[in-house]
């Protein structure tokens, strides 16, 4: 399933890949779908990142091991496994000292000019390939993705035991952060939305309350929480986030804003001596989001809105934003 | 209720205490016995820590606030309240960079020449003085101090979301620790002891393994963990810690040998880039003890064994070594 | 010397003050103007801190000791000191946990209502006062106070052997940290400002470079440093921070900008996974600032510009702003 | 010049090594020789590793680089650079999150069984190549090798400004630990060793102190060194670094002592509150070391005691056991 240009995919036929001697064949099963998709298929970029030749979309992924490279030790055919999308180049000073999420040459699934999911078998670096054990399912298996975002944005955020934490935005990140920081002990978690089918999802899932910041103000929370995780793309979110962390306090931001600058007044990261810190995707974070998923301690299940074919990529694509009130995550299977 | 040498505490009245402007007064409810109350029962000291005049033991203990100086405003006569019996200086480099615990000149209740919570009225510095919420019983107020010392444990230990994690010692700060592992996101928690009914209440209470280190060997568990806590007094524990712990782990040294020294491989901590940290009583972790217990996150009551009156403190102090296939805290109620 | 109101001082009689146990009567020899003794006198206001009542300023002071507590043991009669202005209440978690420099209830010499000191005698706890060897002049000793700030920028700053470093304002904190940053094992530095003298003072003191901001552009410069300190008051200084610093570097925000808010492009701190921190005066850092200048490391007596008597304050607060190409730092001795 | 068995090396004619896309080839220019070199010479094993097949030795080397694979973009033909010998698996846990240097399946120069440099050309991988300016010679691109070393041990014990060093040893390693530490900021650096020629060139370097605890007692050092830097085979070392640091202070264990196992009283560190860590090799420190020497801040000349060709390597690696008195580093240049 190639996007040609935005707003069209077309189906196409292409030969089976063939794989290197470090790489893995897996026959893709699940590939739920992100916000970066629906951008490129809306709009054909995000910021920097533009599409120029036809590209494969889909990067959260689950299937099953048909092929395995001679060099390869750690998987074997028939295992199912969740993909990691991210793989740097392993030869800079940013890969070679734990920080290959930020390589500049790193490659990503579905990120021009590299191909994603969309597809029915992707050859893969054995080493970024992740056996799930039989208690996982392919759809979980998939959201292993955005709940290596939400785990690292965790630590970026460097929860603690005891810690109160405010999470900022009820979408796909927001519920995964939620669930992490309970994970790592947070005493209280407060979410904030503006859609209150969201806010339910999160109570459901263990949120200590959740606020519609449409509806009501947050002022009484003011330096009221240890830690911030920032997982919205409202401009005025970073505002709010200044506004709820105590003293000595950090913010993890994780979202990305829909306006290229905000107003901020820095003076305060002086007086009160914040932390403000960014988290971009994972490093080697699938391990433990299956150790977690597996353990019970986080739910990717409930987070399942509805299940579309692979030929209803478009529709799957368009349907998050048309169901605002109903959809947290739209799943394709094969 | 003094000790006046070892093995021979007696009732003795004594005036209320009067209270400085920054104390309160409280009336205690609760005190649980520890293993350094019946080492200087038994021995009269500690290392280096001697009794010399006559002593008041217990530090782990929970009262009624029945009188606040005039400079107090964290609480108020009717609190119910756990008392952190450590208190350090405030002046020296320790204390003003956050390690009041380790201040040369502290004062620890129950630590000579510091009389301890076996009386019926105790002045406190209101600042080392936690209210407790209702639904919080005095028993586990009491307790608040061994599980401050399992959070700091596991906080030095720097558990993290996803690590496999090995307790050693399955006494009260064993099952404190891991608790608190479990509490912080590890992904599972093994636990040895030598005591099968130590080894049933960790199960009990969430460990995901538990191994009789008397019967069973921990040979096929070696390089298998992330982070190791210490929490055990038998000479072999540290060579025990040192085999499990992956390359690059850590271990958490919280447990105090029964002997004064101990061979160790120490080129393994270079060539496998160990981390070894100590970790002693707590830093303004009652806080955070309280929360996790109102949470539901760690429990406190299955390890309360029996009770005791008052007068019976001595019956209190010898019970747990005369029981030590049912016991595991020995409580004392006024 | 009292600040009446803003741009009125008046010299006053006042009793010597007596001391507590646990202070010192220091006889003062040397204070430093700083810019927040400025705004004071021009303003009366710094943000949210407003003199209601007469105010005596001074806050970067050393003296002689005179008199010392029955309960001071660190100091005696007749040691020349310097004194740290910044003390905490002691008590509270920020205080308990290593953080007294943003304690609620903090008291700093010279900020509303707390006096400062132009003064003769000033009674001050011992714990924040600090012995000078013979090495260092009185006028060193009072510049030990920005040094701090300087010290503890570097080290919220994170610098590391090898580091490249931009410093930001080429002003008294600038110049502090920008020394700072050498002794801390940065490979290079480079500084910004916009008066060239003040970029010369830098190249004498060590910089390896000086760029004069409002003449030659940053541009070539960018995502070329690891660790970035702003201690500019420029409103456009944190967003040539952002542009300077590389991926997963690090930004020390030391400096109060001019303006209210700025505009900051926020989803670089999540695509390059920025650190971004505050730095507020200090914490137990005169010790190191002491032993930094005695073993000539960091060199402060170039910093002082010229020297005013204490019935020359006003002339002392006004001559920074009337010189500012040739004064870094003036000086009242008494 | 290959090891045949242990105390016979040969000189054999070897075909030039051709090259990978990712290898440079560089033609040898100076080998420094390292404790290692000699024990595989003398016993034909260090620990567990052991000389099976005939073994090329060296593995601190510097040289000229005659040809670069097609994929190479970080050298060229004519760079005089620095080798790097540790290079990592690329795919394990190890390597993905920054510790390439613990990674099991890592190779090593000179470590069974990888061959080393004493030979004509080398064939390494272009990212653990690093350039050398014009002002640093060969000898010093050689000794790049233990800096990184003492570099990686200066961070793992986390030295900070103003903080007393004590270093244990001051052979290679310590002596490059000493400047490392005054480099990172340290206020004053004591170093201890038996031989008096050693610690007078740690005087020469700025070492504060120079004790040799053959002669005299460092009894009264006790609990005086934030942090102490263990770089000494000999088996007490450890315990006296137990015995200099102080509270709440941090060990760096980087030497391999010359016995198993050692009696350690292990309950200091909980009371004490001690950070204890090893440090193995460096990760990605050649261009922090090549930034030391070239900006004057570590000093490599003076450590080269005697230069060698590569036909008398035999008499290069007998000679600094010969010449205890005189010898720190011996050399072999092409």
């Amino acid at each position: 399933m190639v996007l040609m240009k935005p707003g069209m995919i077309m189906a196409k036929e292409m030969p089976k890949p063939s794989i290197r001697d470090d790489e893995v064949l897996v026959e893709v099963k699940s590939v739920s779908i992100c916000g970066s998709d629906i951008e490129y298929y809306e709009a054909g970029r995000i910021g920097e990142f533009v599409v120029k030749e036809p590209l494969i979309l889909g990067h959260e992924s689950a299937g099953l091991v048909t092929e395995v490279g001679k060099g390869v030790d750690n998987l074997k055919v028939g295992d199912r496994v969740a993909v990691e999308p991210v793989v740097g180049c392993r030869k800079c000073k940013y890969c070679k000292t734990g920080h290959y999420n930020i390589c500049p040459d790193r490659t990503i699934l579905a990120t021009p000019p590299t191909n994603g999911a969309f597809v029915e078998y992707l050859a893969h670096p054995a080493d970024h390939v992740f056996k799930l054990p039989d208690s996982i399912s392919y759809d979980e298996g998939a959201l292993m993705e955005p709940l290596s975002v939400g785990i690292h944005a965790g630590e970026r955020a460097d929860v603690r035991l005891g810690d109160r934490v405010a999470v900022l935005g009820a979408g796909p990140i927001g519920l995964m952060a939620m669930q992490v920081a309970l994970a790592m002990g947070a005493s209280e978690v407060m979410i904030t939305d503006v859609v209150d089918f969201r806010l339910k999802k999160a109570m459901d899932l263990g949120a200590s309350e959740a606020i519609n910041v449409r509806r009501d103000s947050i002022d009484s929370y003011a330096s009221s929480f240890d830690k911030v995780i920032q997982a919205s793309k409202a401009p005025e979110a970073f505002t709010q986030a200044m506004k709820l962390v105590d003293r000595r306090g950090r913010i993890c931001h994780v979202g990305l804003l829909s306006v290229e600058e905000v107003p901020v007044d820095l003076n305060l990261i002086t007086t009160r001596e914040f932390d403000i810190v960014g988290s971009f995707v994972y490093v080697y974070d699938y391990p433990r989001a299956i150790s977690m998923v597996n353990s019970g301690k986080v739910k990717l299940a409930p987070l399942v809105s509805i299940h579309f074919s692979l030929d209803e990529v478009e529709k799957a694509l368009r349907y998050p934003k048309e169901h605002p009130d109903s959809c947290i995550k739209t799943m394709v299977t094969f």
